[in-house]
């Protein structure tokens, strides 16, 4: 069986992707250049992708259509990205300025495209429970959703094999993440996480990174992208 | 009231955005450059959105994403699209080979990211009755699901302000489109609907020029695009 998967570059979507390969699928990943500022991540896509000798595609989005008089996105624009916030200020429900003008629905909408043009019959993607506090195309609701609209919208669709949209990590801390990750080894020592694209990774100060060093904590674990102070 | 308008340079979208303009919306244009090997169509958009005066943007959607080795678009590769169908051909409720994989869901996602970086209150999207005969992403209870998802998906949807999906033509025929088109004074001479790239425009041969050329028939009306034999 074939799958497509939204490869970041980060700890969750390498699991994910982990995940996908002990099933033994047949795994597609697709990465996303729209213009983030951390576009580095992309590189460790690349890698985590040659890691597991699967197919990958960067598909590129144009960066302008996420700004405009009544929103930006700091992940795409010279806003700060938020520093230094306690998880409780993270999951307050609050959206923070890292949101990406309907990011989700425009990803998930190639996803399902690349589900045609390959016949996959699932779309695998990584938000986790902290993701969906903060972000509303991160949420199990929006996601049920995402699948009623593909049961109808292709032409997979028509033919009665509409991919499943697949979201293994939606009720999973950074904890049990990173967990699973090390225990179906997969390339953690690839993946890249920070919002602050020009820090030594991780930089320990954006909410990216800050999850990932408490993920690992959470563990009793090194993370293996720390190389100083060994 | 902000509006977002898909505007492709066909009739059909070029009447959408009369319609709005004609209930006072402020009007923001979006085309899409997506490989089309009509994207002569992309020039007509420019000149409609000129000639009402509002801002246009052609967004760049990278083409490799619709072809793959299980699926290819007429509209997107080298397959020669349908000639000479019979209307009761064209709604037979197979999909021709001009659908291009997600493409509706994947133009409706750059609405709804536009929708928030304007605030726009609307996104109008002209699909008509042929249309949803042919296409699984052209059909109401498609568009349905889309606002559900779209009432979850955004920054927007958590502050009570989902943009409405407003797809005025999706009971009209052609003739209807054109008799509307023509009574708001919409600019038909600017329209592009051929899917033959280098034929003299309209082609009268593939399913855009038919269906153009029987609905200026249905009104008695000569179209203005007709420049020999005047």
């Amino acid at each position: 069986m074939k799958a497509i998967v939204l490869l970041s570059g980060g700890i969750d979507s390498t699991v994910v992707l982990a995940l996908a390969k002990e099933q033994g699928l047949e795994c597609h990943a697709i990465s996303f250049d729209y213009g983030q500022r951390h576009r580095v991540e992309l590189k460790s896509a690349a890698a985590i992708a040659a890691f597991y000798q699967i197919s990958h595609r960067t598909i590129l989005v144009d960066p302008s259509c996420f700004s405009g008089p009544a929103l930006n996105s700091s992940l795409t624009s010279k806003t700060e990205v938020p520093q230094n916030r306690t998880e409780k200020e993270m999951s307050s429900g609050s959206i923070p300025n890292t949101y990406v003008p309907a990011r989700n629905t425009l990803f998930m909408a190639y996803a399902a495209g690349q589900a045609e043009v390959y016949n996959a019959q699932e779309i695998h993607f990584g938000p986790n429970v902290m993701d969906y506090h903060a972000y509303p195309d991160c949420r199990p609701e929006y996601f049920r959703a995402y699948q009623a609209l593909i049961n109808l919208a292709t032409k997979q669709a028509v033919e009665g094999s509409a991919p499943r949209i697949v979201t293994p990590l939606i009720q999973w801390d950074k904890t049990e993440i990173i967990k699973k990750g090390l225990e179906l080894k997969a390339p953690m020592h690839l993946t890249w996480s920070c919002y602050n694209p020009l820090a030594i990774h991780p930089c320990e100060r954006c909410d990216a990174c800050l999850l990932r060093s408490s993920g690992f904590h959470g563990v009793g674990v090194r993370d293996p992208s720390l190389k100083t102070n060994s």
